[in-house]
């Protein structure tokens, strides 16, 4: 038994004291991280990187799938790089980690490490670039970036953390825009399908795009303390990024130079806390079969002369399952309880559990209990594996109805102040709102630091006047404001 | 067409005229990498990534099949951290990156971006391992690493490179060394069953051995100049490792505190340069099936009437052979030549090439040419799909035998030191060695630079006396020597 096991046995701070205190003794006895020894930094254990993997190999499937290309680009910029695009720049300094000192000596130029690699990728699309027949150019990244964090928190705001962004080229705005809208789309499938987050999409407000982006679209998911966690962006550049980098190409027709429309988009290992914060109960993690490292654990009881026969059985079981590829995990440690297998299992979010003793064998029948609704059955060993896929798909299933009538229960419509402090104390609100910057600022500052989190893609069409300052309202439907991550 | 494409029409420097030019122009215009902006940094351009993936997939395949986890550690180390031991960080200093300012001012403790992860890792494995039931403890990790280059060289020496990094505790030496070699196996196979390179496994002499540890043990790769490239390392770390960082588990016998016995073992993105050396020739790349990114490359011809069905046969061939799994790549660019495809897909290394044109579909056939023997034939439309995974098949056990005999026939078995000059000056020479680290900086000397690459694992018992130094030959059998990159 690993060291700090008596610490292990102690519950998890619960959500309803403390939904923050919850969340940080979660991530560490799940065993998804350790803290990493320099300021802000994480150590994803083989649990939480398994997660990450399983999330990026889905992700990666749907980027290749829609014509992207993986390349790599290099961890260090030249500081003169950054500076090429002013307004960028402005957004990252604080955030940025510099190398002044390399193979033993002060080097001529600071080398910044990347925050994004979108200066770089800039000045290779510059070259890469020439004629509309290299369009559109469709290119993704997987890497780790740094941007110096002053309060970190595990997967959500750490100094490094492991995303992908996508950066594409085009002819011109309606190919871009039907790019940065098809990865919005792409980011709600691995939610909804994979993460069982049911993400409403939507465009940022302008006070909230992101820097150098003419529009920003964004997946937001609604956390059990009733927070948004925005959990992937994309953004539609116009040709500001292609000006920044001289992104050109030679018109089909005309052969004139014309500057590219570009889009970029990017998720995060900050999805790992959107699927916590999601779905955790306070037993713990409860993640989606999908997404899984363990998808169901099989606990084998019994001692002695009982427990060689449990012990087959499991061993039948197990390859069984393995010919379904279902990840399956075996608790076969002696050294601990029943009770504290199954508080442990609970703890890190195991979909589904089997129990198999010497009576269950003799009954021909094993112990199944579901993580997201506590339901246990006993079903007869005979067909069990082959009725587990099915049982999993319920679960995965399950857990998006549950996550969704959690939003729904917690998104209200409302046209009075008073009304809106209530929703957004509590959750979302679906507001008319004028569109100024400064009256996004007054109810950020009003409120409990309501912002506004996008306005959806689906929404009704509905004009009237803003919830804060009476103006007309802007966007020709309703804004959803909430308390974000 | 790309820009530089004049400049893309230029032959490569001949592997006989200069074969550091020959690989430097190839990386290029096989459009692996691009250079990056600062120095010794590479892109890693779509094709070579996608190299470096089908490359990373087979291996880390194997990884979790032998029963280890993915996990991740933080890029930055603070620098303290480095110099817990010592011997590790005398080796590495003059090639540290130093992170001094980061969040807009300068940092209390430099942090040091990482040249390995194994401080950190020793780290953890002391904090999460208690007792024998924690052991084997089974960690790989993929990430970056940067290592301050001054002679960079594109995939062999970067600033910055791509790997995997796995670490190993165990209860005793037993199992710790069967550990270093059961990795050095995997080594093996990879690159002898996917990277078509018949590496030879062996130990490094002490003078060539990994800082810190008792054993290290390599893979090294013949490339077409005759040199040696190191294509992955398994060191047995004995106890070292365990006391720098305080490794210690509880015996299951006594319950008394035991050191750990640790292993470590890696492959980098170095691999494709070995890829690249032991393979291509004058006309650039050659790539082996299991690898290329482009298995097959179809290229239809014929223009205005006759162009229509051509392409519906080449469409259809597609479709049969994207459901055959075959990575398969069409070359219907208008703009260049059918001369220029040809010379470019054989400069990418393309394993096999499809022409289709008016006349071939009038006689139901497609010409097939394979970019390892140059060989063509007429193949009948009819069936060719079915057949391709087959050719395939071939081209891999073809490449396999072509370096296997370009290999056998540049390695001599020498006795004599005019012999040793004359082997080492073109391949390698097999010879009795003393054992001495002075008498191999002796040799270094004296030679164009030979050292000793590996006591081959196979290598028949034989006794004698040193080739340079007439001293009694040492480890029982022959050694390996050869220049090396
Ligand atoms: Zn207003
Ligand atoms: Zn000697």
């Amino acid at each position: 038994m690993a060291k700090g096991s008596a610490k292990d046995e102690r519950a998890v701070t619960p959500q309803s004291e403390n939904f923050s205190d919850w969340y940080n003794d979660v991530v560490l006895r799940a065993q998804l991280v350790d803290r990493g020894p320099a300021k802000g930094t994480m150590v994803i254990r083989p649990y939480g990187y398994r997660l990450w993997e399983l999330l990026q190999s889905a992700l990666d499937g749907r980027i290749k799938d829609t014509g992207h290309e993986n390349a790599y680009f290099p961890l260090f910029i030249p500081e003169s790089y950054l500076k090429r695009e002013a307004e960028h720049v402005e957004g990252f300094s604080p955030e940025l980690a510099v190398v002044t000192h390399a193979g033993g000596k002060e080097l001529e130029e600071p080398l910044v490490v990347r925050p994004t690699s979108e200066t770089i990728i800039g000045e290779m699309m510059a070259k890469w670039i020439a004629s509309h027949r290299d369009l559109p150019l469709l290119l993704n990244q997987w890497a780790n970036v740094v941007r110096w964090e002053l309060r970190p928190r595990m997967f959500l705001r750490t100094t490094e953390f492991l995303w992908q962004e996508g950066h594409t080229a085009h002819v011109d705005e309606a190919d871009a825009m039907r790019e940065t809208l098809q990865m919005l789309d792409v980011y709600v499938e691995i939610a909804r399908d994979w993460a069982a987050i049911p993400v409403v999409p939507g465009e940022k407000t302008a006070g909230e795009r992101f820097a150098g982006a003419l529009r920003t679209f964004t997946i937001e998911g609604m956390m059990r303390d009733g927070k948004a966690l925005q959990s992937g962006t994309s953004h539609y550049m116009g040709t500001n990024f292609a000006k920044a980098f001289d992104i050109k190409y030679a018109d089909a027709s005309s052969g004139g130079q014309q500057y590219c429309h570009t889009t970029s988009w990017g998720m995060s290992t900050r999805m790992i806390g959107a699927i916590i914060m999601a779905h955790g109960d306070d037993k713990g993690l409860m993640l989606p079969p999908k997404l899984a490292p363990h998808q169901v654990v099989i606990v084998p009881m019994g001692k002695g002369d009982a427990a060689g026969p449990v012990l087959e059985a499991v061993d039948a079981l197990v390859a069984e399952l393995k010919a379904l590829k279902v990840r399956v995990h075996v608790d076969d440690r002696p050294q601990v309880s029943m009770g504290f297998k199954f508080n442990d299992h609970e703890m890190r979010g195991v979909p589904l559990r089997i129990a198999i003793g010497p009576r269950d064998l003799e009954n021909g029948v094993a112990e199944v209990a579901r993580r997201v609704t506590g339901e246990k059955e006993s079903l007869p060993l005979a067909g069990l594996a082959a009725a587990i896929p099915g049982i999993l798909d319920e679960i995965q299933a399950a857990m998006l109805a549950r996550a969704t009538e959690f939003r729904d229960a917690n998104i209200h419509t409302v046209d009075t102040w008073d009304a809106f402090l209530e929703a957004t104390n509590t959750g979302w609100a679906r507001v008319l709102h004028c569109g100024q910057p400064a009256c996004e600022d007054d109810i950020k500052a009003a409120s409990a630091a309501a912002t506004p989190r996008c306005i959806p893609n689906d929404g009704e069409p509905e004009e009237g006047t803003c919830i804060r300052c009476n103006a007309p309202a802007a966007y020709g439907t309703r804004v959803l404001f909430g308390r974000a991550y």
